[in-house]
């Protein structure tokens, strides 16, 4: 499997639709547009030569446990030490620390590029971008002294242990205790599960951020405080010293990642210090989940995009039966399949819904940039709002895409999709962890309607529907005109349905689980919808300007032509079952599913 | 996984919906009720515990080729075994060859039992069913007699050779030869990729039913043969006597079946017999593809029903969170989580789907039936007739479920579905195949509209929903007004829908493909609300008759109540999606998809 990052379509989404050169400059970075796009090439070429190459031998190697230690697959430490040594790693970090404080806007298109070139290879270092995000902003002086810079670099990796056997979705079951020592310190013990990178041979020491109870600390998740609990003991130069008492006890086999080492983690009297305040933990953890479940939407997303390019290399190759309008390659034994409507159909469903997915990242990279860095503080407070808004359907419709998305490049392929060998299989065994962790997407669709709807009473997204409602009433491209009115519409059925949607769950909270998923999924279509609309505006501005890369142009146009007539309507599927109601779901007494 | 045959389901369905003993009496079969039961319970008994542990291991060890001979993974032999001397193998087999003779509407539901207890295992006889059928139908007098008694009884197996590395949907392009030699017997030479059982350790002799060209055939599909290629041919005793130049070259390496041996075969040279005409080996497969397709359908259904089985167990068990209106089981530490209304949807989607396509399964079975046995020639044909057109929505509709459901329990399963040790991911990576072979679900749904719908002007399926319609209509059950309402609308858009489709179809080839795949999964879900009508009309009617069972006929009106209201609206989203057309996936340029 081969990998090309989409390099001109990157170009499109982060300057022509998301002004990206005035974005950085609103935010105080210096960067032009040819620096981002030197960024983004150097990128793609990581992505494609370091990155792509490890894919298929760690799905087929996975990872080993032996005498305690994680050996990852083959190739994966060097790559690994190329990613540190040209900078990868430090993209984001903080400047004071070293990081190159790139926006993510800029940062989120070279993520998807690694994230599509091997997913197993990117959660190594994703965690520790989570962990240098909660240190930096609740650690202590002296651990922000003794972590960040190597964190920041990549010279040490952060690991997230939240879950235990009991205790996932729901963490006030959490058990593992945290008991206070003399010197400032603590001792952490308990066993955590699903622990990505808990253990590796990739970097010279491991940061774990571990959610642990105190002695006295209430039930519940108001009993959570979040430690730092290094593998090594930095001795006094910085470097790795004593080894702490914290071991990978086993490997999870599992579906796919499996180039990606998912440990189970004991900590048995483990020294650790405590960030942010007591019982806060689980308010330092939401200060990463916004970017944790963005990276894993990106995650989606860069797989969505490969399975497409596989997808569409197979079809133009493959020759397979006369077309139904008479032989387009008469010459040949058969017409090559991507000439067939239906092959056509799941092309263009894949590509429509990856680029239309990748603006919908770009959107949420902006608020989350401006958020950070915007220097008016109305502004970074509105952005927060609105990223807060954007995030679970980001990561729970960008995941679910990328699922899809690589459902039909196996089905594109036929037979051969579910042979290993072509790798799309792999694909689709990579993509489903996505749809599962950092909150399964029923999760993220419950976090949409209980922390996002109901907590303004809809007034964040009925701005934003409002935006794109003007947006769309303000489109005068007669070509775009039946596109324009047909998302005009959807756009007011959206708005009466957040309406209803917030009535009736404010009247039954069991709606708020019944109506969640489909809401969810409603909204990502028609978000996507907007954002397609108006990438179909800037397209056909750039059509009639002038005479440069008018194929690329006219595809967009053909591409969003066929989301709004072909993806859309999956909306009113998802409109039509919320309004079917909670009473359907909790009628049936729990013994009588079955029989 | 444990694997518990739904065998109050399977009695409903037969019994109280289809009338099975009246439709056996139709045949000439003397089974009765009590009999029919007993047969299910002895099978589903095999299933759970003969079949059924195999399934992990046969996952984990896979198949291995040593030195030309393929072995399976432990116990799959000593289970075939007890499979054939069961008498299991026979179920369906002529009785003029020591089969049962049993009516299918009998037999698809001991094999849904075996396809959900392990897919690989029942792999490795499925297609011995199909040989038979082929070899009965077209065989010589000869043929018959050296290998039909063998076949049926399970002491030798077969195996279907159509695909080549060259040609897979389309068998215009194979290669294959075969050349006459003077005793009446043929040389076959090629190679062929994707054959189930291919070679296999379970039974002493493999029968090769092979496609491939005489030396005088015309070009195309016109011009290939069927024949029969022993591994052993049979000696003066009929036991297995010389062995023939065929050989398994190599296992594939795939996403999920690893238990069943999917082989690349040689032949060289191989010693072999015409079955049937020269020159009419795909009328010959028309043969059997009607039954081989519906088994594929009925493997979709299995793997449904059993990941619908995990999916609950984990969803009673697992404690996590509180549910949204207050605690219901304030004693734990949480509540389970089947008190979750997402929870409880996903479940409901498994269920509904599971025993609505259980409904449609033995809607076609019946078809099949009376195309064979049916004493009325006139209802034969138009048996046949009905069954053709059922097939492709069976193979597609019920194969698409058993991916879906079978996702949908890796999902309810959190973090711990992606894990192999709890059997979900393993259904997913098995069920992706259903969608694939025996022509790909996209090729199902051309079938659909070409080889049913444009051949007949849509009468045979306007006919069935007139059927339907009259059936809704005719509901007089209070309870069920509302449903009856809405499925009776359905059903008059999709009789209007047929039409649209039809003379699309005509004025644009393109349509065909461009219709094809929203036409058949908007006909399943329509059917699916039309069969959950007549199967809540009897539940109604069984809890107005007495007191008996009263929880199970109650839970069947709350699932069909969810089904209509939450499942059928999907019917919404592929209606608008068809009548996108064919111009929006047409007008790209093939060189226009990626830049």
């Amino acid at each position: 499997m081969n990998y090309r990052a989409p390099l001109r379509d990157m170009r499109f989404v982060l300057h022509e639709v998301f002004d990206v050169v005035q974005h950085c400059h609103r935010l105080g970075h210096g960067l032009d547009g040819e620096t981002i796009d030197g960024i983004l090439e150097q990128g793609a070429r990581f992505a494609r030569e370091v990155v792509a190459p490890l894919n298929r031998q760690g799905d087929e190697q996975g990872c080993r446990l032996e005498q305690g230690r994680v050996l990852t697959p083959e190739g994966f430490a060097q790559a690994y030490r190329q990613y540190v040594e040209q900078g990868w790693a430090s993209m984001t970090g903080p400047v004071e620390y070293e990081g190159q404080g790139l926006p993510q806007m800029v940062s989120a298109s070279f993520l998807e590029m690694i994230m599509g070139a091997s997913l197993s290879f990117r959660i190594y270092s994703g965690l520790t971008e989570s962990a240098v995000l909660a240190l930096h902003r609740h650690g202590s002086d002296a651990l922000k002294r003794d972590y960040l810079g190597k964190l920041v670099s990549g010279q040490w990796t952060g690991t997230m242990c939240l879950t235990e056997p009991q205790a996932g979705t729901d963490l006030a079951l959490l058990r593992t205790r945290a008991r206070p020592e003399p010197d400032g310190s603590y001792r952490i013990s308990g066993s955590k599960i699903f622990i990505s990178g808990g253990d590796q041979d990739l970097s010279e020491n491991i940061v774990h951020l571990v959610l642990a109870r105190l002695p006295d600390a209430p039930a519940g998740v108001r009993g959570i405080s979040l430690f730092l609990v290094p593998k090594f003991e930095p001795d006094a130069h910085g470097a790795p010293g004593a080894r702490n008492t914290v071991e990978c006890g086993a490997l999870e086999h599992k579906m796919g990642i499996k180039g990606a080492a998912t440990c189970v983690m004991h900590f048995d009297d483990a020294r650790g210090w405590l960030v942010g305040e007591a019982n806060q933990g689980l308010a330092c953890m939401f200060t990463m989940m916004n970017d944790a479940r963005f990276q894993v939407g990106l995650q989606g997303l860069g797989i969505a995009e490969v399975a497409f390019q596989g997808g569409l290399a197979y079809a133009r190759e493959r020759l397979q039966s006369r077309s139904l309008a008479g032989p387009v390659a008469p010459e040949r034994a058969a017409d090559p399949i991507i000439s067939h409507p239906d092959v056509r159909r799941m092309l263009l469903t894949q590509k429509t819904l990856v680029e239309g997915c990748r603006l919908l990242a770009a959107c949420a990279a902006r608020e989350l940039d401006l958020e950070q860095g915007d220097p008016d503080p109305q502004r970074r407070e509105a952005a927060g709002r609105r990223a807060a808004l954007l995030i679970p359907i980001v990561k729970a419709f960008l995941t679910d895409v990328g699922q899809e998305v690589s459902s039909l490049a196996v089905q594109v392929h036929g037979g051969h999709g579910y042979i290993r060998e072509w790798g799309m299989e792999q694909l689709m065994r990579d993509s489903r962890i996505t749809q599962l962790y950092e909150g399964t997407n029923g999760i993220q669709a419950l976090d949409l309607i209980r922390r996002k709807l109901m907590a303004d009473g809809g007034e964040q997204l009925q701005r934003l529907i409002q935006e794109l409602r003007e947006d769309a009433a303000a489109c005068r491209d007669p070509a775009l005109e039946e596109m324009a009115r047909v998302v005009g519409q959807r756009l007011e059925q959206w708005r009466s349905l957040t309406g209803h949607v917030l009535e009736v769950c404010r009247a039954d909270p069991q709606e708020i689980g019944a109506v969640s998923v489909d809401f969810l999924a409603y909204s990502g279509y028609v978000l996507l919808a907007a954002l397609w609309l108006r990438a179909a505006g800037r397209a056909s501005a750039a059509l009639a300007r002038g005479p440069d890369d008018r194929a690329f142009y006219r595809a967009k146009l053909q591409a969003a032509d066929f989301y709004w007539r072909r993806v859309l309507p999956r909306a009113s599927a998802h409109h039509e079952a919320l309004l079917g109601g909670a009473q359907c779901l909790m009628a049936m007494n729990e013994d009588h599913f079955d029989f």
